[in-house]
């Protein structure tokens, strides 16, 4: 029978569903403001749904695409993954835009909510753009958990009888909910370079026709991209981070999953004396992630400020209290959880140095390296992008000398930025594989994950506020409304730097977690660089990040041309426009964005999805008879992609971050070699330029990051079946199983799999009712004692069926005699 | 006895460096010059040696201190390095200074009489500036062949007696010689990044005061920087770039005889009946870089131009004969000297897929992989850079949007380029291991390196071009001999480019066999990153490449800041100095950098030097019984640092290239929307910064990142036989030698040495007279044939001493008879 503990998450998710609704309602509740306010807010809102709903109809033609190469996939001989993937994928696609659309939604219904808010007080506007956050943040979580917990459930009971079985039908159940983050990550990395080039379209294209040349300040009513520019902030930063962080918290959660199953199987391959059904292991990072949503609910209450004279310090205070408090309450459920849900003790396999006992203390251990991870990444994005912090001020002094220092000191600034990044990652990699294995890195990203509902609603509320203040400044409100959604949005800056800090460590950590659940299901015995084919797809993984980023950055480019042609016609044309009395036609520059943005995500998209599939029929053609060269060579490029996403993504979105807060230090005023500098300065004006170059970077190509390395790891996962077993022809017609870790299972004749080195360990003989190997191995050695005796040692270690046993003799006297004691042995 | 083929290789070094003493002597023999044109030549000449003296005496005390860690490491137990290793280290290192110091000797000598042969015609001038880059050329490569053959000479004579022993005493000799190549490459390192800091802090000084702020022309006299400025580029390009391939070029022939040496090993241990001493495998690349110098002097011979009104295409395609000439006959004598020096049929053992028989024609088409990748490799680095392209003019366009659109289309087009480069990398080392193994890659690197004469002749001329076009500005010289310079300058501006291409093409292929030399010095199986600590180590070793050229960058604007503020002073200070009347200090400025390119460039070598050796500490201090995982570390280091090096290489050198020509492309005028746009345009304005960005990229952080990953995997390898064998005390009073598989040996207890699994492959018995190690493997079928009876198989493979041998036996009948049988032979 199931451990009642499988439902505990699906609860957790209801609970956090249903106070999203609550919430929901309260925002929605709140006054919208007059006529003038409501009208541009719905100029966003139709524009965002507009733009979602022109996506989405795109990419239904690509799940309709996916789901029938998924199909075909099940179809091939030794694959075990059952056709009911095809579902998984397609609810996993539906969930993931469900939970953008949903966000999207509430944003844009909550950002004039927001300004209308800050005409009472700060406190109120806090409440009402935080709580816009908050139903973003729970509904995507809710619907993460919800979605995969109750697919596990239905491919449990309809693929495995709703009980543990073995190893390998549980990973077959598994196998088939990957298509759940296959689908869900897919969507996300569409939802995500769609939105960053989008958002960044306009944004560019208004600045630089508004901007510089009408001089005409930002969010003013009459620049025709404006819009265009708010409808940005909601796709890229709402939608795309939901989608992103949604993808993220369910291949965390299916890959501790994975490597759970793998922890059952080191331990025997049953332990359902220890309870939960005998799949603790798995279900604990479930259970992880089902608290999570409660802590965080409890973290968002807190976040609140009482005075009006609130500055950005207390703004920011109150976020820090709520999501401090969120990630303590789960490093205190973690405990309980696993002291609850594991086995006082469990054996793991640790690549070359066996098996191993590992207390459950040490994977509690792993979560805390997780949930210190987290927090770490936080202060260090912070430290390199904060307004205020040496390095930006750095680049502040920079700009004196021009654009091109500005320019040079601010990559500088990011790529310094990847050695304490890169460090931390690297010690928590080893860290929590040192304490647990691969299941310790899985469970501390599942920590880290845990508390991804309040990270989100710390996120969204950031562009609510910009969009809230984007309002206020349309609708001409009074100074002092201006004024507020101006510190929650300086806030909101901060907070979406730190976002992505969090957003590329869980991706990291989630697929490394699915780098290794690919080795095991692949059953390779690793991953070795010292093969040239494996070697040479490091090389190609590595630079895919690249060109993405470029590709990307070259996107927003073109579309930013588009837009400045269409704002240039428009200030041309169109009579009194400047004036005020002509009214500009936001809708054409809507749709430029949009169609741009659709237009070019495709090439990213093809790059990410094409090359895992382009490498695998590569070297499928060139070693058809070696499936596990193939999987090292995809295993290559896989860490390939991963090693140097990170460090792009953490270089750009870093860069990205610096230069913005630079060229915004300006603002206040700062000291340049003792001279006070303001806005309008020729200093300013390197800065600005700076900040052009820094937008893609931080907005489109580096959050991509994140799901190119997701998903380029999950297409790995899902190939994994197929290059799991070796597939050779039967041959003296002797038939044999060479079977891969997985349990696939292929004929191969005899003389084949010896040759191969097949042990008992991965191979099963086929129509033979009685299976047996012995394997002994005797160690002789014989020292002379005098001329004619000679003294011997002879030590025997035998393995029968794996088990080994071993065994020592000593023999002393006459060479002969001795010798033919040890033949004896032999 | 010796081959005499073995001195063959010295032959022709000492042909090719008479050739270069001859042809300085021939350049040496031009005019100088007036008065006006010597006084400027003089003032570069001494401040390119002062440089070079400062920085030489501050590299003493390194190479001091690096001997004694060398001298160190060859007393720890177990590593048999021999104490020569630290004289090899010392004479690399000084001929490696020697190289540069010649090189830039003659470049400085070289620049004044190209600009005197200007006055007269421009193939003259061509000769001359020709003439002088190869006596670089040649001076460069004649001295590396000849040290490392004479150092193998003597070190096989006094290690090897000169003669065959085997594989271990070979390898004791090659891994002495490694300190040939570490000294060359540690020096290099030093000359390329402090090289890089002087000509760009020099650079971007000069023109952020003299061009941007005063409004005066570039290498105007009144610029106190502009002697600096002059020579920088030969600090920079001269002797930065022949150190670096002084260093690739030593390295790869070396990392070729390292893997020859294995060749022999799997052949048996001994092919003394093939000739050449039995090490034919050894000399070949040796043989192939020394004939690469004759052909380099034939294709030397070739470039020349007949007529005066010669624009850049007939210069570059003079150069260009020259090249494929050289690169022709290299090919050709490949041929013959594979067929002559290799057994017809070797057997490599190829990396899990164990010995196969290699025809020697596989390894000549190895070369011809190599050569064919420096020649792709030019063109694709043109293609991306080149004036006139498609790539250099988007950015031109991208410059009417401002310095912000320019600057995001340059790093896109850097970010671009490394999809083809890596591309043709990854394709080239597959296929040449594919042909040949890892040898098959060396000797690929090997073939494309034998015409480094060549390359460097070609690529010294640029600076020397640029220099002489300094020359007549400074001495205020007619119009037309300027335009003769320009047109030798601009071609060495394309040169440069693609040398760079060629550099980094040849440091990724000599950092991979050095890579595999590692693994086979250590003997470890592989480098598994599926070992968390491994995969831990590939990304930071994936971080170095950006936190070094993060440095390099930040060194490069700190050294220019102070070069800007004594310019400033200058002009302040100096009477008359803007009118021509005022003399400039133009040595205060040559100190200036001079000092900030010694100061800084301290941290990059720390980093690079300082990370491998605490890896391998920190390794120790964790895994103390483990060497082989702490090896596994360390080269997934090096894997990490050499894929992410060749990615930063290849974006920063292109991005710089095609800024620099973006802003070329003003001069002559370019079309922008339909209007011709030209120098001081706006747009060209913005393509100015997009240049000063690039300055750094290409010139200082690029170019380094050749040396770091050749650093590193050279570090790798000096340290290799620390981590060869695992070292363990006596226990039990049985000692036992657990060995790597380059004969370290070191002694361990019996116990842990059946405990770690060691072999007779890799384990020998010491103080023991008899050794013997027997392992018999039984593997037993049973099919029930009726209910009685059982047909059994039972195959026994067993070995004895590592040799093989498989029986097989059938029973039919009884079951309890037949299991009789079984036990029996059990």
């Amino acid at each position: 029978m199931d451990s009642i503990m499988i439902y505990v998450p699906i609860l957790m998710a209801i609970i956090g569903l249903l106070f999203m609704m609550y919430k929901r309602a309260w925002v929605l509740k709140q006054d919208a403001g007059d006529g003038k306010m409501k009208e541009i807010s719905d100029y966003i809102y139709e524009g965002a749904l507009a733009f979602l709903k022109a996506e989405y109809k795109l990419l239904t033609f690509f799940v309709i695409g996916a789901s029938i190469v998924l199909a075909g996939i099940t179809f091939i001989p030794g694959v075990k993954t059952h056709l009911l993937i095809v579902v998984a994928f397609i609810f996993g696609a539906i969930f993931s835009a469900w939970a953008g659309n949903m966000g999207m939604k509430i944003a844009t219904k909550t950002n004039v909510r927001t300004t209308q808010a800050a005409r009472t007080s700060l406190p109120q506007a806090l409440k009402v753009s935080f709580g816009g956050g908050t139903v973003m943040g729970l509904g995507v979580a809710g619907l993460a958990v919800l979605g995969l917990t109750a697919f596990f459930i239905v491919f449990f009971h309809l693929l495995s009888g709703g009980s543990w079985q073995d190893t390998e039908a549980m990973t077959v159940v598994l196998e088939t909910l990957a298509g759940f983050s296959l689908g869900a990550e897919s969507i996300a990395l569409f939802a995500r370079v769609g939105g960053g080039i989008y958002t960044k379209a306009a944004d560019v294209g208004a600045d630089l026709v508004g901007k510089v040349e009408a001089g005409i300040p930002e969010d003013d009513p009459r620049n025709p991209a404006t819009i265009a520019d708010n409808v940005g902030d909601n796709v890229g930063d709402v939608a795309g981070m939901g989608a992103d962080l949604f993808g993220s918290y369910v291949a965390t959660v299916l890959a501790a999953m994975v490597l759970g199953n793998y922890v059952i199987k080191d331990m025997g391959g049953n332990i359902v004396n220890e309870g939960f059904g005998g799949i603790g292991p798995i279900l604990l990072p479930m259970a992880i992630a089902g608290f999570g949503i409660l802590f965080s609910i409890i973290g968002t209450m807190l976040v609140k400020i009482t005075s009006d004279d609130a500055k950005e310090k207390q703004v920011q205070g109150a976020l820090n209290v709520g999501n401090w408090v969120s990630i303590g309450l789960t490093l205190v459920s973690c405990y309980f959880l696993v002291k609850y849900m594991l086995p006082e003790t469990m054996k793991m396999e640790f690549f070359g140095e066996g098996l191993q006992d590992i207390s459950s203390m040490r994977v509690f251990y792993a979560t805390i390296v997780g949930l210190a991870v987290g927090g770490i990444i936080s202060s260090v994005t912070e430290y390199y992008t904060g307004l205020g912090t040496k390095p930006v001020l750095a680049i502040v002094q920079k700009s004196s000398t021009g654009a091109g220092t500005n320019v040079i000191a601010g990559l500088a600034t990011g790529m310094i930025s990847t050695f304490p990044t890169v460090l931390l990652f690297a010690g928590a990699i080893w860290a929590s594989y040192a304490l647990a294995g691969f299941y310790g890195v899985a469970l501390a990203a599942s920590a880290m994950m845990a508390t991804t509902a309040m990270q989100l609603a710390i996120d969204a509320f950031g562009p609510i506020s910009d969009n809230a203040g984007g309002i206020a400044e349309m609708s001409e409100l009074p100074k002092e409304v201006r004024t507020r959604t101006d510190i929650l949005d300086s806030v909101g800056n901060t907070t979406a730097a730190t976002g992505k800090g969090f957003a590329i460590a869980s991706a990291a950590l989630t697929s490394l977690a699915l780098f290794a659940a690919y080795v095991t299901f692949t059953g390779i015995d690793g991953i070795n660089i010292f093969k040239a084919p494996v070697l040479a797809m490091l090389f190609v993984g590595g630079m895919i990040p690249v060109v993405f980023s470029a590709l990307a950055m070259n996107s927003v480019g073109k579309a930013a041309m588009d837009m400045v042609y269409e704002v240039r016609r428009q200030f041309k044309e169109i009579p009194g426009i400047m004036e005020g009395t002509g009214k500009p036609e936001y809708g054409k520059c809507v749709e430029i964005s949009t169609k741009a943005a659709l237009r070019e995500m495709m090439l990213p998209g093809i790059l990410t999805i094409g090359f895992p599939i382009a490498i695998v029929l590569l070297g499928k053609l060139v070693y058809a008879e070696n499936n596990q060269l193939v999987a090292e060579m995809l295993g290559g490029y896989m860490a390939g992609v991963t090693v140097s996403g990170v460090l792009w993504a953490v270089f750009q979105n870093n860069a990205g971050g610096a230069w913005d807060n630079a060229k915004k230090s300006f603002e206040a005023g700062v000291e340049i070699n003792g001279e006070m500098t303001y806005k309008g300065s020729d200093a300013h004006k390197a800065a600005v330029t700076g900040d052009t170059v820094g937008d893609p970077f931080k907005d489109t190509s580096g959050p991509s990051m994140n799901i190119l390395i997701k998903l380029t790891c999950l297409i790995g996962l899902v190939i994994a079946p197929i290059l799991g077993g070796d597939v050779h022809t039967v041959k003296d017609g002797v038939a044999m199983t060479c079977c891969s870790a997985m349990g696939e299972c292929t004929s191969m004749s005899k003389e084949e799999c010896i040759e191969k080195g097949c042990t008992s360990k991965t191979c099963k003989f086929m129509n033979q009712e009685v299976t047996e190997e012995v394997s002994k191995k005797v160690m002789v050695e014989k020292t002379k004692t005098d001329d004619e005796n000679v003294k011997a040692t002879v030590k025997v270690v035998s393995t029968v069926n794996g088990k080994e046993s071993v065994e020592e003799f000593t023999f002393e006297g006459n060479e002969a005699e001795v010798d033919k004691e040890i033949n004896a042995i032999k």
